[in-house]
């Protein structure tokens, strides 16, 4: 069983997605709402690439049956009804709804991989139910992080490495099925945990509490809080 | 003055390149011979994609002129003068002599970025002095990592930040100058140094290790042996 870790998505994963479990991580913060609003219990989620596209599903659907979220560059899409708070999601706003979300690099990850068997939604808060849900099937695994603007993002690869520590507990693994990036990510994931590489000076994380978001980020850095796994199959996001 | 390390290279690499100091890294071991082979006295260095190419030049200009290197899956090519192990290239094997040579990833690399401004090559043998002469310009700092087949390969990663943690002393950085991969290559840099991440576990380390090359592995990642810096500009690499 082969683990691969995917810095950021692009075109380039279709060779990759063949008998393949797929765990998409846009840990700040997409796939940990997703996982929030299955919880908050939501009917499903529709992703989408284009704010646009995210407008017209709503207006087919009707306002009563449906709820808009997503940002751009972190702040909230103009005219949605909810940002890309993962507490947003938890409450009433999201119950018995369909939430068609679109967000900057999370739902464009997402359709990237639209093609594989299966797609699990991973995050640091349902890490090792994530991890656990993949190691059940036996297909090799790739973890494609959604990374910010097309660049790796650290945030995503500690969270990608969070999955591969869970998933020891799972699976046996033998000498070289962990690619160079799985033992990478490992790695700084625990040099994460150890205090040596500080997440919150990278990139996207300093940004996001620059904007005002330090509840977030360490909400979506909370470990284990869920046993949701989210599946993408169809267009649609529902619980495993 | 920013730093960003792309992990290996591709067609995306175009918007990257204006005004931009390129380091081409293929540690294990095209840019490592190409190294050796300047020091060697060889007269320049042609690097071809295709290794038909290297052939078709060598015809071109004769065989008292030149000598063919070159590998596909770390093995000579067949025909070819040379493999790519750094201590054929050093000795009179070159002397004088144009190299044309053909490798798997790092001639490929080389080629992604033809069209940036200035493009050096790095390895772990001249990490000092590549750090010195890109900071020299003062232009932001690409690092573009061979790779292996198109993924990630660590020893490449290494070196990054190998070079990364020599700018230090050229160069004054700003939070916020070193993208997400650039703090990851230093700190995993730092690991590789402490001990606690094992780039002979790699993937591509291990193979060359289980092919014999121990003795190149243990040459290409010794640290500032040379003063070497070279520059490829207009299809040839000759030292700066």
């Amino acid at each position: 069983m082969k683990i691969d870790v995917l810095p950021y998505y692009g075109k380039q994963t279709d060779n990759h997605l063949y008998n393949t479990t797929v765990i998409v991580v846009d840990v700040l913060r997409a796939t940990t709402c997703m996982i929030c609003a299955l919880n908050g219990g939501a009917d499903k989620i529709v992703p989408t690439v284009d704010a646009g596209d995210a407008v017209a599903i709503a207006g087919r659907l009707g306002q009563r049956e449906c709820v808009l979220g997503g940002e751009r560059g972190g702040i909230k899409i103009s005219g949605f009804d909810l940002g890309n708070s993962p507490k947003e999601y938890l409450g009433r706003a999201v119950k018995n709804k369909t939430v068609i979300v679109s967000t900057t690099n999370g739902t464009g990850a997402i359709h990237s991989v639209r093609s594989a068997d299966m797609v699990m939604l991973g995050a640091m808060i349902n890490r090792t139910a994530v991890a656990k849900a993949a190691a059940a099937r036996g297909d090799d695994v790739l973890i494609v992080c959604a990374g910010t603007e097309h660049q790796p993002s650290a945030d995503d690869l500690c969270t990608a490495g969070a999955i591969i520590d869970a998933m020891h507990y799972y699976a046996d693994f033998a000498e070289g099925d962990l690619s160079d990036m799985a033992l990478i990510c490992e790695k700084l994931y625990a040099d994460m945990r150890d205090g040596s590489f500080d997440i919150k000076k990278t990139f996207h994380c300093a940004r996001l509490l620059r904007l005002g978001f330090e509840e977030d980020v360490d909400f979506c850095f909370e470990e284990d809080a869920t046993d949701t796994v989210p599946v993408y199959r169809d267009g649609i996001i529902q619980k495993l």
